[in-house]
């Protein structure tokens, strides 16, 4: 497996991804191209003491930031990693393309030039979500905003298929995130959602979930809009965050409590790391013809090597092939729903 | 001030629901009518020592669960406390009906019976979400899973004016959440939103929220959909709920941790009633004409009467006339958007 790291985009980069890259050939067995500035590239690896004439690198002359839209900065910007990046995969030079750079650039160069599998109607940012039993898989995160019922219909099987893959479930539970149990609850658009995910007998309709039980990791697979996606993602981070924060305070208000935190330090780390997005990968691009990875904007070198190792088992499991293979009978569907 | 008080809903009634109207009585000076079986109430009010005749009592022969459709149980059980309570609030017999009994009920009663006030398009749902600095008020949290902008641009000025009533507010800022601070960011609808907001001279507008920072409190009110607004307090009463259970579990899993969590104790007592909803009151629906409030449904006698608190300190500030007065500009802009 060949796996293009972009090394210009994210907080810690270049280092973080060029160290993540070089555990990644040691302890995956995989080959890794790194897309960046040369110069600097070569340099970290001889101060690794790693011959950098044997590690494939592709010079990249520009970055596209956050900032910009993704679109126009794509099209004037051919020679930042995101649209090399994309390229190598769309040719089949590299079987994954791994980036902790700009969400919106990457969606678009995945979506547009690896492009969407035939018959998938919107690709969907897919995630492993910190439960308190397992991890469990989220999506859409953010790449749709406004969806319509077929959409999530396809998000479910797509997020059915990336479970068995990642966590080898066997027919994994799939939940639709809603504001009640009942069919009746919620907008026109998750009750319409629901009657298509019941009906669909290619997955394990649960039924739906409601915002308490998201954290308890009652399903597998959980469903829903981009928005909400991108909301229940970021809100857990922040009450986990906000909690442990005034937890330190807290602790650190007494004497006694103090010698008390100092006793359960290693219990409550435990639990952050429970919470810890590190060694849960980044988020996936889903539904198009390849594999691409985002991993977090603050990935040190142990949370890129996680992102690298979820692409790594998604191309050991054929992810891709799979929902290409349910794809064909979307196909035709296609065309009304656009 | 009368309060009407149903003492037929929730987990814990009718107890918990007469002390905490017996306490309003006696601390906030309010006069109480108790709605239920009055029997059973007269046998309470007797095993506290009090003169039942001195406290009003209207008796309820039925009740509606959560499991009934709100509009036809409505219809049928016209002695239910939730159709009581709403006509005695609708004909200014009280002042205020408070319930922990079946959200839809009283979302329909409140809508349906004591009404809409003109000019506002839709009531909506409205409590005070803890975060790490102070409470904040956030709106809607279901009362309208399909909303149009023109929905949530009420909803900021009646945010702003339950901010000002309910914690003294000066000015308050309102947020949008959504899934980045950039104007253009999220759904079509919150696209629009985000203009509105930004045009409202009536309110102070912050700009857009991400999830992960709602619970740091970075605003005074936010607003979003209901569908939106029910996932974010029920994620982040989930997420708390799991981190704690998660720490003790991992403070208990050895004998140093054990000590340690022992001493710590009265410092993590500290953390979990600042995400304690027992003070912090209900939901109210605001934008009716009166005020309804719904406790939680587990409300015990503490966190019923802060219910009855809350009622109450809306009912000194005349949130219901500030909404009636901004409501008339609305009144002629209400025809095109329904």
């Amino acid at each position: 497996m060949i796996v293009a790291i972009d090394t210009m985009g994210g907080d810690n980069a270049p280092f973080s991804q060029i160290e993540a890259g070089i555990s990644a050939i040691d302890k995956l067995g995989v080959e890794v191209i790194f897309l960046g500035d040369e110069k600097t590239i070569k340099s970290k690896l001889k101060d690794m003491q790693l011959d950098s004439d044997k590690i494939s690198i592709i010079h990249c002359s520009e970055n596209i930031t956050n900032d910009e839209k993704p679109v126009t900065a794509m099209k004037r910007k051919k020679n930042s990693p995101f649209v090399v990046g994309a390229n190598l995969v769309k040719e089949k030079k590299a079987d994954a393309f791994i980036s902790s750079g700009s969400t919106g650039a990457l969606l678009t160069a995945g979506t547009l030039i690896v492009g969407r599998i035939k018959g998938i109607l919107r690709p969907a940012l897919i995630v492993a979500y910190p439960t308190v039993k397992k991890p469990m898989i989220l999506l859409d995160l953010g790449a749709n905003a406004n969806v319509k019922p077929e959409y999530l219909n396809q998000f479910a099987f797509m997020g059915s298929s990336y479970s068995k893959a990642i966590f080898d479930t066997q027919n994994p539970s799939v939940g639709l995130v809603n504001i009640g149990t009942e069919e009746t609850k919620g907008s026109t658009l998750y009750q319409e959602t629901h009657k298509l995910l019941k009906e669909n007998k290619k997955i394990n309709f649960y039924g739906n979930v409601e915002g308490r039980d998201i954290p308890s990791g009652v399903v597998d697979v959980l469903v829903c809009d981009g928005f909400t996606g991108n909301i229940v993602l970021k809100l857990t981070e922040g009450v986990a965050i906000g909690l442990m924060k005034l937890i330190k305070q807290s602790l650190m208000s007494s004497l006694k409590s103090k010698i008390g935190a100092m006793l359960a330090k290693d219990g409550l780390k435990k639990v952050k790391s429970k919470f810890d997005y590190e060694e849960y990968g980044g988020a996936m691009l889903i539904g198009i013809d390849g594999i691409v990875v985002k991993a977090h904007g603050s990935s040190n070198a142990k949370a890129f090597y996680y992102a690298i190792n979820q692409a790594k088992k998604t191309y050991d499991a054929k992810v891709v092939d799979s929902i290409k293979e349910m794809a064909k009978e979307f196909a035709d569907v296609k065309q009304e729903v656009e």
